[in-house]
């Protein structure tokens, strides 16, 4: 085992199953430290796996001590998980050199172990008694309120009522705002007939869930099923477009394929009907601890499926000033084949 | 005026006007470049005043292109605001010597202008309707609610259902658990006679409110000022005590002093009690567009203190296992004097 040194807070949790806010991790060899303050040493003790808790007020001269202490010759690290002064802390006053492995973490966690797919699959579970339970307060509560109320609920619903984190904060846009790839919350109010796109996810043991939903609005059917039945025309006929293209990328996503070729299956189908440059994004990306992670899946990626990946594929189309829709479900790569989680 | 580049969110808006999550900024002379992509273009072009918006699909690379053909030298930027890797892309492909300035434009921002202070008191007003909206929901609803609940209820009030950002995650802690720091809201349902510590605020146009109080807990009476009337002895005791500490900071802060003297005011009474172990952090931070700025009102700060400086007076006890107590206000120095926003 190489030595390395990390900051980041998922990457550390991988690492020995614990981590909070202010620790710097150094795996050495056999030797593992988690350097933390005084807030969280007793939990670190308590849950940080075959590691060495070391309490400090100084998390750097105690890692720079450590280094040398242990003449450590070389270490690795990676550059986006470091700020600048971070590195020349470091680096000024230790002879160890510092080697740049760019995600060294993210790519460690490319594949899943089984245990990781239970919980991501819990997640998921959890993320679509969500949406659930959102669709069901829409229903009764939502006609004629406004998106940033709604996103407020969507926050509530999704997170029951703050038992779950977010994965992130979603997103609830209505009809052209659905169409901004960044849509933050108006005070547009839902209506009968709408069109509705909710992206939302929670945590379960600090592993993402990632879905999004595009849905017609009436306040007695409205649902978040992948079906979707539209009263008007053009939202249908995308809507059962981007479903196509989501459909045909699911079913055949194949272990040993690039990452691009996944793209390439949902791009087609859109670029066909003419609507290519309308989907204006990747076709998905890696989900774990981190909401984004590998494999990337788009046009430009050559990393080769395997099983026990796990990545979303979420189709878009986005009709500026008119409406977008975007279908998304996280999978898992089993016996060969895309499953959704 | 020197040439400087950010990254960072807060600080491009102090310069422009605007910001967003992906931009780089570059101030060179008087010309003023605002690069992102094309999600942010069109809000760029109409709000960032005074720069020119440039959309591109490579931050990084134009950034360097800028640099270049307008042959800069030397350009100032902060260490902490940019990771390494953004450091070397940066630095290996131009000749221009980029020249640390930790912090530079948090210390810019140190003294407030009237328009900000206008914002600042603004934000601190919203953020009491809320602790008084929170206050009517726990008397009314509070009786047996789980922290975690109560926690979600306070983002609920505090945000005004999703109308205002919240300055950071509140933390809502009932007795033992006030005395942790960092106090993750847990399972402990709220009782009579409890004592309950809220840390909350919320922004105003970008500009953050801070605001801690520690009450006693009935469900008639209960309320967020800063008079309470506990029926267990020692909650008295250490509130009365911590309260003190904060008025002495408050009324002796004087234009002039060193920030170390302020924090001073607040530690003395706490030490001269006995109670001097169990005030373990600082008595204050500085408050702006981000949460944590300067000054910083610790025994270390040999800052002084100016007219239009805006921070906290936080003074607190922690009993380990027993409750935890933190008065902490906002306050904007006027007149030689310190006024509570």
């Amino acid at each position: 085992m190489e030595n390395f040194i990390l900051t980041n807070e998922n990457a550390i949790y991988y690492e020995c199953g614990f981590s909070c806010d202010n620790v710097i991790f150094l795996n050495l060899g056999k030797e593992k430290f988690f350097i933390t303050d005084a807030r969280y040493t007793i939990e670190a003790k308590e849950y940080a796996k075959k590691c060495e808790v070391i309490e400090t007020g100084n998390l750097v001269q105690t890692a720079i001590e450590i280094l040398e202490k242990n003449k450590i010759k070389k270490i690795n690290f990676d550059p986006n998980d470091f700020t600048y002064s971070m590195h020349q802390s470091l680096t000024s006053k230790l002879k160890t050199k510092f080697i740049e492995k760019p995600n060294f973490s993210k790519l460690k966690r490319i594949i899943k172990s089984d245990e990781e797919i239970k919980y991501l699959k819990k997640a998921s579970m959890l993320g679509k008694d969500g949406f659930k339970n959102l669709a069901k307060y829409l229903r009764k509560n939502g006609l004629n309120q406004k998106e940033n109320f709604l996103h407020f609920k969507a926050v509530e619903k999704m997170s029951n009522t703050g038992k779950l984190d977010l994965s992130f904060d979603p997103i609830f846009a209505i009809n052209e705002n659905a169409a901004k790839p960044h849509a933050l919350p108006t005070n547009k109010k839902l209506k009968l007939h709408d069109l509705l796109l909710v992206d939302a996810g929670v945590k379960y043991k600090r592993y993402c869930s990632d879905r999004t939903c595009t849905a017609y609005v009436d306040f007695e059917t409205l649902n978040f099923k992948r079906e979707q039945t539209f009263k008007n025309k053009k939202h249908q006929e995308i809507y059962d477009l981007v479903y196509k293209a989501q459909l045909k990328a699911i079913t055949k996503a194949k272990v040993g394929m690039k990452a691009s070729q996944i793209d390439k299956l949902a791009r087609d189908v859109i670029e066909k009907a003419g609507y290519g440059k309308y989907f204006v994004h990747s076709t998905g990306h890696g989900v774990g601890l981190d909401i984004h992670e590998f494999p990337n899946i788009n046009s430009r990626s050559d990393v080769i499926i395997e099983n026990n990946m796990v990545f979303t594929i979420e189709p878009g189309i986005y009709l500026p000033n008119e409406f977008g829709v975007r279908i998304e479900d996280t999978v898992v790569m089993k016996n060969g084949k895309a499953e959704i989680l």
